[in-house]
């Protein structure tokens, strides 16, 4: 399960949380702008914006996770179990598999405007990556450093929301995410006020209690209201992006404290935090805590290479 | 389980439910003015305040589960497992048996204010009515038509409280119960007010969200929340004894919605609701849903006699 | 507000609450066999099942807020705000008002089938019955002893969804109601098992502890989390049309819980219960709470005259 | 408001937050061995166990808020407010200041057994340290490798308990807090049983369903109850230390989610996590994530002078 939040103060910082029970190998992946996207239904792209973020790399395609462009336009793919649905081929769409989603959009649009009108022309389909990966269900995430909206393929067809929360988590779809806050309303960071009746006598017998009724679990539902909280009230004017990666980690299953099916643990593979405007991915990973970075504009964007940055190198 | 409340609107209504898996063959009893009352530990009533309740009556000897004296003053004994503690003999008070406690209250006391004077001199020892009668864990509530008061007998000695909630339900002790309260501080009948922060546009999408938050369960915490926050919240000046029905309707567990260990189904036996100036022991039982009632002042109040009005004599 | 539930035990009752802040001078009313239904883009129907229910009578025009016909089969309209759309003509279908809807359904099907079959052919279209009735936005739900549906006339269209819950409140829409339940999963009448870890000594210190986490408020997600939770699991087979009864009064607004926003008080109106084999309209008014009834086969059913009963001429 | 945890793992570690809207200009600080402990109302004591922990120095004199001592016997003070009471010299028990009773315990006992003894014998006193320092209500969590223990000085005297949880927060009193675990008995890492009852095909659409319920705010109830969830589920046996900083983390207010009473944000000033058997304070603070450390066996634990390491010289 996974967690993403853009929090949009004096700067623009875009993060998330990967959750699973194990890592894939990923990578810090840069996609200079000559490097070849292609597209199993549609034309390759030659040049385009470049790319940073995580991701594996397969038979020298890069399948991003989440990433950020030379724009400062964000975006990252959440596990969208039991809802996402990829679609046949329609010839009256842009079609796209899955996993090509986050190059089409980042390697053309500047900000969520672009992105909005390019993803109405869209349809997601059920196209395999290659028999060894099937399709992961998916929901996405895109933000820059105004606004943020969410993608999802459903069966009735591709959705397109406005995301005033900025943040993201999994199942169920986006509208109920964002319906279910409604019940969380009267949640706020001062002191409660005695509304009971009866004249009693109630007492704040601890601070915080303000915001009595807020989750703790780390369901997607729980999460994306806790994220949700957070992001509307939560300020760090001196250091935004540890702020984000304090976020991300209130909201980081520890380990042990969600059990799958089978028995194993999930924890967070890893934590990214996009400094959007200089391109810099800092990032942790599960076991450490330190903060680690790699520089879109330290590579040459003008290659037609990827460049890649395992995590062994770099601590 | 049990609930009881106290409603002071224009007039005063005192009621409880008894909840339990079976009944335990309890009538109305009518205690008139000059039955002699025996204690086992202190001196016999021979002259005193007359009084109606539920009860039963053992080698003539009245148990109430809770009644109500001709001055108004009403009392009611309620489940209490796991903390009722009863004492040994002790020369420094006044030492009543569990099932004495009612009779001597009611007897002597024109109000809570003497309830508590006398209360403040008493040990609750724990002396049995009988061998087939081990004693119940009881807790009390005692209210006249302004104010209720709490006696618990714990480990540490006898403690009387303030009750400003006017209700009593089980275990844990009145302290946690009333400390508990303050996590329900915000709850509201009004419309709740959105604070979450950062501008969401939430929606209000029923009504009553005010008081999201409230639990629905039969447990004897969340009843007293629940008990707690319609006693400060209802009104119906039209019919105050229908308004206190329908609480305690509220508060009683649906059957099949409250299973005990041994796979027993536990349902209101029977719910009072008491006229305390007229003297009116107002009460409906489990499959009985119209309301019957017995009044004391039909009843020569002057006699030595006990009278008892069994249910089936009734409906 | 209103909450409706379908009990399918030895018998099949039909049962509602109308909660609102006021009356709107609603009757029984028995449609017979032969009174002519007019519609206002469909044809007339001059023989149909006969019905009785809850509604009021405009310009000779029945419009029911529930009932059940000959066959057994019942319908409830509850208020939807906020999502009800009512459409422009369609010619591909029938095209039905929202207050003809019951009509249309009730005068010619015998079961929950047979209704879904019809409603996969209508279009709800926003016709309103006259200027001084605008149209109420709402939803329906449609059960016969084994079953029950629910029909929702949404922005993108008409929706029939099977309703294994057998209940109905308000907003949100039934979809998002359902997919709630999951929330409430492991809630259960029987005591908690302790699975906290750290073999930490933890005590079921009251009865009913395995249903903490139930809604006890009167929004209208959690009534319906709190009304399918009774219905799963409440059984009183001695007298299935109390425990009916009993459900929708735990479930209806105590009077001063629900506070609208301009200040008036919710309650419940009436509290149906209805033997649909026997044709037995039960109810029971606010203020009033002893049932009355009337019953559909005491009429003349071949009559083409409706006849009504007010609550005055009852009680 | 504050959190401490004590985890027995393959070794001990114990840590706390400190919350607070300010810095106290606190620093980790060595009491060696020699260094002189005098004591208001009972007799100085000239050698002792070393101990190591954080805290200020005034006049002289180490105040501590937590330390661990060279048998790894660990303890920390945390906010009580509305509940601590410090009582009049009482002869019969050896009298300490509320500012002395870390000092007093680390300073003799070498694991809670002893402490437990010793305890039994104090009364702690309404005795202030100057005109500037009132004293702060307090109470205490004492913990060695394998028990916990808290102190509590209540109105009715001094309260030790077990403590299988081994966190503490701050109010209410610790037996209300343990009482309230009570009711999130059936929380899991686990997916959830459907026990909803009625057959309901209920879905589990996330991970981490199995602890919907955990409270999700700062509030010291709601703390105490998600750090007993952590500390009886999580594990992490690479790496137990960056564990107990990940549940601190968790438990840390984020700045703007906890607003006081006149508009003041509060934060974590600094957590800490001590290796009781290596005697390193490792710790982290407000602003800086990178752990910082101290190892108590660095110094002279012979020397008869108190060592101070402030923020500043440490980062």
């Amino acid at each position: 399960m996974c967690t993403a939040i853009s929090l949009c103060g004096k700067k623009h910082f875009f993060g998330r949380n990967l959750d699973f029970e194990h890592s894939f190998g990923e990578k810090i992946l840069i996609t200079p702008r000559n490097f070849p996207l292609v597209f199993r239904h549609t034309d390759s792209v030659h040049s385009h914006y470049a790319m940073i973020g995580m991701g594996i790399v397969s038979d020298g395609y890069p399948l991003y996770f989440d990433a950020t462009n030379e724009k400062g336009l964000s975006m990252a793919g959440l596990l969208f179990s039991g809802y996402a649905h990829y679609h046949k081929l329609n010839p009256e769409y842009t079609n796209l598999a899955p996993f090509e989603v986050i190059l089409w959009v980042l390697s053309q649009c500047a900000n969520t405007e672009e992105a909005k009108e390019l993803l109405g022309k869209i349809s997601v389909t059920n196209t395999h990556f290659s028999h060894e990966y099937p399709n992961t269900p998916l929901h996405w995430i895109i933000s820059d450093k105004k606004s943020s909206i969410v993608l999802e393929s459903l069966r009735e067809g591709i959705k397109i929301y406005d995301n005033p929360t900025h943040v993201l988590t999994n199942s169920p779809p986006f509208e109920m995410q964002i319906f279910n806050l409604n019940n969380y309303m009267p949640l706020s960071p001062f002191p409660p006020e005695n509304k009971f009746g009866g004249n009693l006598n109630l007492i704040t017998y601890s601070r915080g209690m303000g915001a009595l009724g807020l989750p703790g679990d780390f369901s997607s539902a729980s999460r994306f209201v806790r994220a949700a909280f957070f992001r509307a009230n939560c300020k760090n004017e001196k250091n935004e992006a540890a702020l984000l990666f304090d976020m991300l980690k209130n909201l980081s299953p520890l380990p042990g404290c969600v059990i799958t099916e089978d028995g194993k643990v999930e924890v967070t593979i890893y934590s990214s935090c996009v400094d959007t405007e200089k391109g810099i991915y800092y990032y942790t990973t599960y076991g450490e805590n330190k903060v680690s970075s790699v520089s879109m504009y330290e590579h040459d964007l003008t290659s037609d290479t990827l460049a890649t940055f395992s995590y062994n190198l770099l601590h």
